[in-house]
């Protein structure tokens, strides 16, 4: 990084690596790891707590919880209910005041049109709303005594709009006066090895430059005026840096990065990127359609 | 109508009709028609002046017109562009101040899921959306002296976002002000023969229990606090509808209409909608541009 | 039907209805009915067994066997699980030697673009293929003793490809020599209250002029030279089918069907075809993989 | 290449400049350039003559066109046109016996369901097919003295059909009798800077392992049993190969290859490919609809 080029990536974890071997001694930053046999999850919680350590990560101060599983490739139901079920418990411990009734609306990011962009409409399609339903006939309507009220919308991309989607969303917040957002964006990562397998959290909601659709505007509590929970997947990496990187591990690198002009606008994904992007999409809403559900809530 | 029974119709051409034969006398209502032999188009002025008028037609006070086109139907692209050309003239006469340089936020209605009611979310698609370039790069941008800001939303139907479309676009409106919105939605027709050949503009916006998706909330002057031009194509007619007319057309019926419950939620459409809709999505999404464009309203 | 109007169905349940109330009678034709109080399903069993039947009938000589099951209609998953396997049950019954190893080519008939017509198309999407993986590596590849060799074709219409759909379907068994073939097609009922609530399942094949995309050319034992199994479900009704019903069942019908040339190309369907269109294809094609799977085979 | 390592490449230029330098004088080759300053396109026509040369650059015997059109990127459809009419030109001269009127099957490889991929069903989308209306009506049904009898069809994917694509091909080709195949296919390139803008039409067909889908049977006048002439525009890089030769390019690489196991199934593409692909069907689409139309034909 020391060398002026900014390698892109939307994941705490792998800007974390990039700092270098002595992580997790960075100060102000805490970091916790688990990792489920049965399943074959890996959870890793980075915390970011001073502005320092966040300057020096390149991520805003605030919690972000990364789900890695390599079989999420696979076309398994059952494992991905399995990983639906953990990204909902991992979702409950950063949506505030999860255990109680509120409204939250999610918005799906991106660009239906343009595969590796399409996770957050794709995720919000499979969403289950409640609340037109519950306003209208009350929780009565689902036969429950605890309901979340959830709403969603797919704000589109600007270039679609005209608008940021940053005053689509906080129009609709001031309409609609949810107690949480949830975001969901495809993300940019720096290596492949992790794309398409691993799910970012994060309680900071989305800045400026990043996911797959670069996003102008942030969508964050100071803009929304309530808080925002952001998943993501990465679903591409941008070719320059999938070609400066393996640079870097052929040892060949002077440390500078070369210029490769004809990368610009490309970008690295995998073969079967439109399926995948339906399985991980559906996952998702599973995930956040159990972490709303009235039932889920009353169980515990 | 006396009977009870609502024949359902979002056209106020066939509203008027469906008072009697001596529709052109109503007081009230004001009528124009003209037609022209070369692009065979017909177009129908109904204004509706009084609010006895309105309740009589169940249509409320505003100026409504009618283009209808049966060479619509077939798919001939250039005359398929002279309609929009014919469109954008009777679109500017309703547009407030269409000569001035404004800001206009286009709307489209409806569900893109369900193909008869996806005409809104079509049209959108194929717009020149010009706000986002103009805000950040001027007017030069496009090498013009005079330019709309052009915007679009599709907010999708209720089911689906958990919220009423009123509050999406009141939302919008708020952060982006523009001077005059613009809805397009799917109609209901009461007869076949208007289906996918007639377009109607009107300046009262759209009103609760209209179109396709039956949407509950009003867009309107009151509701969003500037014009709405209402943009519409009869896409469906109800199932029940066209029975009922069949039989008062054989002259069978006893006054009183059928019930034919098993008719609830059938509609009559025509065996090519999928093509028709993207046919005639991109003529009116061509009427708006040509209608919004910068040149086009210098040149007047 | 002997006013020369031809009301036109492709439910062999239809016309049997249509002939009048002392169907049960007719001679050449035998009916089974049975009713599940637990699924609600009712399988109604007609065979037409001479050729003067087939005349009187309308359609050839063979068994069709109707599934009907009101909830169909509902989007519940679990109900549309449990319709898959009665059916597998029955489709067994009508496939020929089907405990035996054998190849079945699945075609799926209709148009991609035009809703009501997709559910061929779609059925074949979801299909568990393995001609293809059985061919390169063996029964092995899936770990099982006995297991059919399932290939599928989607051959589009006609007016896309420019050939009969017999004959793409004709060259593609040539070529691969399957022992049965089994057709999906969208049908026309005569009457609402059977639309997307109903299977049937003939051992006749296709014919000339039936299915919603009303294909001319015919897919039949004689005509492919191996057994052909024809799945159908009505999704649509003629528009002045429906009209000329009413006004009979209104009793003001002097025998004599009105022509309404307006409805001409016009159909009835429901309003949320779109999504019954793919919960359908996803229980037939369901229905389809359980049949053949090896499994099952075995576990008989 | 004597590495061992087996860069992949559909194109026959860049086959042509992995050998080397002195590719002018490889034997059994003969190379044609031309350039067009209006419309900047730039024609190379390849005539591998000899079995060696063949051998050499891994492709059969037989002529390769390509055209480059750096602006085949932009969304301008006049340039596009232009683009469809010098294809168009270059398409004539290797049909056989273009000026006569003969029967065309044309054949979209691979899948509709992978953007990347979807080049070929996309074409076949916007033919103009005729062969069911002249077989039916004759050639009057167009008003036209000259005409081919225009087919096609989309095989589908064999993991989809259970089924080589040539099994299908052969099939269709030997029940409708064309006196010619064009077959259309997503092709991999070895580097970016040919990638959409680049189209390769030839008189071999198409060879195992060629394409982004990578279909495993030949298509070509010895399998079929009549004339294929393929046409393809590279549309992916493997990830591999952008980086291998990224390597090589820095002059760091020790000649032999890297194995990035992480870049497997990983491919390179423009960020904006969904668009893309549907700009490139259109125009390929219109360049083979001015190259089979009659009217075309009588006017040389």
């Amino acid at each position: 990084m020391e060398n002026g080029f900014k390698i892109r990536t939307d994941l705490a974890l792998e800007a974390r690596e990039s700092v270098g071997e002595t992580q997790r001694e960075i100060r102000g930053v805490e970091v916790e790891e688990s990792y489920n046999e049965e399943t074959e999850v890996k959870v890793t919680k980075v915390m970011i707590q001073t502005k320092n350590a966040a300057r020096d990560l390149g991520k805003p101060v605030g919690t972000y919880i990364t789900l890695e599983a390599p079989a999420m490739l696979e076309a398994d139901e059952d494992y991905h209910r399995e990983i639906s079920e953990v990204l909902a418990g991992q979702l409950k411990q950063v949506i505030p005041n999860s255990e109680a009734e509120q409204s939250v609306l999610v918005v799906g990011l991106g660009n239906r049109e343009v595969t590796a962009d399409a996770l957050g409409p794709n995720v919000v399609d499979n969403l289950f709303v409640t609340r037109h339903v519950i306003l209208e006939y009350g929780k009565a309507a689902y036969n429950r005594t605890k309901m979340n009220l959830v709403s969603s919308i797919v704000p589109g991309v600007m270039a679609a709009t005209g608008m940021e989607t940053a005053e689509i969303v906080k129009g609709v917040v001031e309409q609609t006066k949810p107690d949480v957002v949830i975001v969901i964006d495809a993300l940019a990562a720096r290596s492949t090895k992790r794309l398409n397998r691993t799910v970012q959290i994060t309680n900071t909601g989305i800045h400026p430059g990043s996911g797959v659709g670069n996003h102008r505007s942030a969508l964050t509590k100071e803009s929304l005026g309530v808080p925002v929970i952001a998943i993501g997947v990465p679903t591409v990496v941008d070719a320059a840096t999938i070609v400066n990187d393996a640079l870097e591990k052929a040892a060949y690198s002077s440390g500078k990065p070369k210029v490769f002009a004809e990368l610009n606008n490309m970008y690295v994904t995998s073969k079967d990127i439109d399926a995948t992007i339906k399985r991980l999409s559906f996952m998702i809403s599973e995930a956040i359609n159990i972490t709303l559900d009235g039932e889920f809530v009353e169980e515990e």
